[in-house]
């Protein structure tokens, strides 16, 4: 049975203090994201799995999707869309998002990748990018000082020291992060660090096409992605959305997507979107560095580690 | 362009007021839940998305299922075993965990279904059904008291009063309400029921396989329904699970289930299962509930109704 070995595994596993102290460490972390946006007045929404609509992204993955009737529906990839979409109502929002996405094989090896994560999809009407990184600091600090008071007994059984970060946290621009240190900056610059940091300013190639482009610095985003240090990589990916219907049909045809699966949302983009930004934060990358662990695998109780077989 | 209509019309429902009171309350529902969970002493867990291994349902929906190199993951339709499975290492765990449910066409009709929705999936080890139907009876009244107090201007807008119901909820034997009332027992009392009401002692043919059988009542299962009253049916499903392994075989074997598809959990019960009990409770239907709504479409900012075009 070739199960057999895996089975075993996960049994072990499962049954080991180190899962069962992690896992305490990973409930909390959600409990303090979602204590802190309902007192910031954020509404939580109830996340949607699949649809017609998701994110393209630009990190091509497979595609899962899902025929039902007439409908052909996405496993989620993010909820970016939805949660422009939702603020033509409400103003700020977050939905612990279940997002499927099918990384080839060899991402296993990154230690960053999983199959199917939980983010933290962050939305607020009619602000600016300055906004949401000052929130995103104030939201990362409140969750570490939540653990380290919570769970103190879990850290040092770990061995793992965790210092609050001082805000606001150091900017790089992408272009001089690119220029100094090579395309893998990412990375790099994380090894280094002893504190979180920005990228900031992402040139439309290497992004989405729902960012939106600076006016004044044309090939150039009004965005931005959080890195944590010690080398555990990004920690979030956020910006400013474009939400100018002409902008966004030219940035569609540029980006190779097919344009039949944004039905929707260029639907509703022809009679006026919002004006937002937001971001989005996976908990088991914030579980990894908070827990300070070798391997995304060990954030959460089941994970899906790219490749390979499991529950 | 065959959208135009549709957009329209979720334009028109997402700027409108009612939208906006309902999310609310949604938010305040799942806020509440996980803050009365966790002053329990329950953990929360990342939620399974798609696994090899979910609940085959009694009742028969379309599969959805995603291919993925050699392996075949479906769309979690409960996390019923993979809770069980946790519990080999921890004690209390909860899930807001997303489900789909390719219900048919005409499932729309009923005013409860919806082809994704989010369950609070809750599981307890070495626990019988009488501490699980406490605690689910504690959580109910924890989230009406919460929100009458949070959201009194939303449900006074929305025309609804609630009525915070008395412990223990009355309780009413499966057999002897199919006696009185017929087949539809459990929508009709619901109609007339002014509080939440439990049918328990659910006979064998009735239910999934993984309910545990009273050993002194042979084909009936210590498990239990919670019903909403004023028509709104079904709140939650739960009960002591079947734990040894001889007997999980027997059911399996009974049972219009495909084996290949339960391997993973029939390898880890010939090792050995935690004896435990637990429910889950839909969170879109509590939010019709509560919010008194005719159909649950309204109860969530993008509903996927059985049979309809939606994002």
């Amino acid at each position: 049975m070739k199960y057999d070995k895996d089975v075993d595994e996960l049994r072990i596993r499962l049954g080991s203090e180190r899962t069962r102290l992690i896992a305490r460490i990973s409930s909390e972390i959600r409990i303090s994201a979602g204590l802190f946006l309902r007192k910031k007045g954020f509404i939580e929404l109830n996340p949607v799995i699949i649809s017609p609509l998701t994110d393209p992204l630009r990190h091509k993955t497979l595609n899962g999707s899902i025929d039902y009737l007439d409908s052909r529906f996405y496993l989620m990839r993010s909820m970016i869309f939805h949660k422009q979409i939702s603020l033509l109502g409400l103003e700020k929002i977050f939905i612990f998002s279940p997002n499927v996405r099918l990384e080839p094989a060899d991402h296993a090896e990154t230690g960053r990748h999983l199959l199917e994560f939980t983010q933290i999809d962050i939305e607020m009407k009619d602000v600016g990018r300055e906004e949401v990184m000052a929130l995103a600091e104030e939201m990362l600090i409140y969750i570490l000082e939540h653990v380290i008071r919570q769970c103190a007994g879990e850290l040092s059984t770990l061995k793992r020291t965790l210092i609050i970060p001082r805000k606001p946290f150091t900017r790089i621009r992408y272009l001089e992060a690119y220029e100094e240190y090579g395309p893998a900056f990412e990375i790099l610059i994380s090894q280094r660090a002893r504190a979180p940091f920005w990228i900031i300013d992402i040139p439309i190639e290497a992004r989405e096409f729902y960012d939106r482009e600076y006016t004044e610095q044309p090939g150039i985003l009004c965005d931005m992605d959080m890195i944590y240090p010690e080398g555990y990589g990004e920690a979030l990916s956020g910006g400013e959305r474009e939400y100018e219907y002409e902008k966004i049909l030219e940035r569609v045809r540029n980006y190779e997507t097919n344009p039949q699966d944004l039905v929707w949302y260029l639907e509703l983009a022809k009679m006026g979107l919002p004006r937002c930004a937001g971001f989005g934060i996976g908990v088991e990358r914030l579980t990894r560095y908070i827990c300070g662990l070798a391997h995304i695998a060990e954030a959460t109780v089941f994970p899906k580690i790219p490749g390979a077989i499991g529950i």
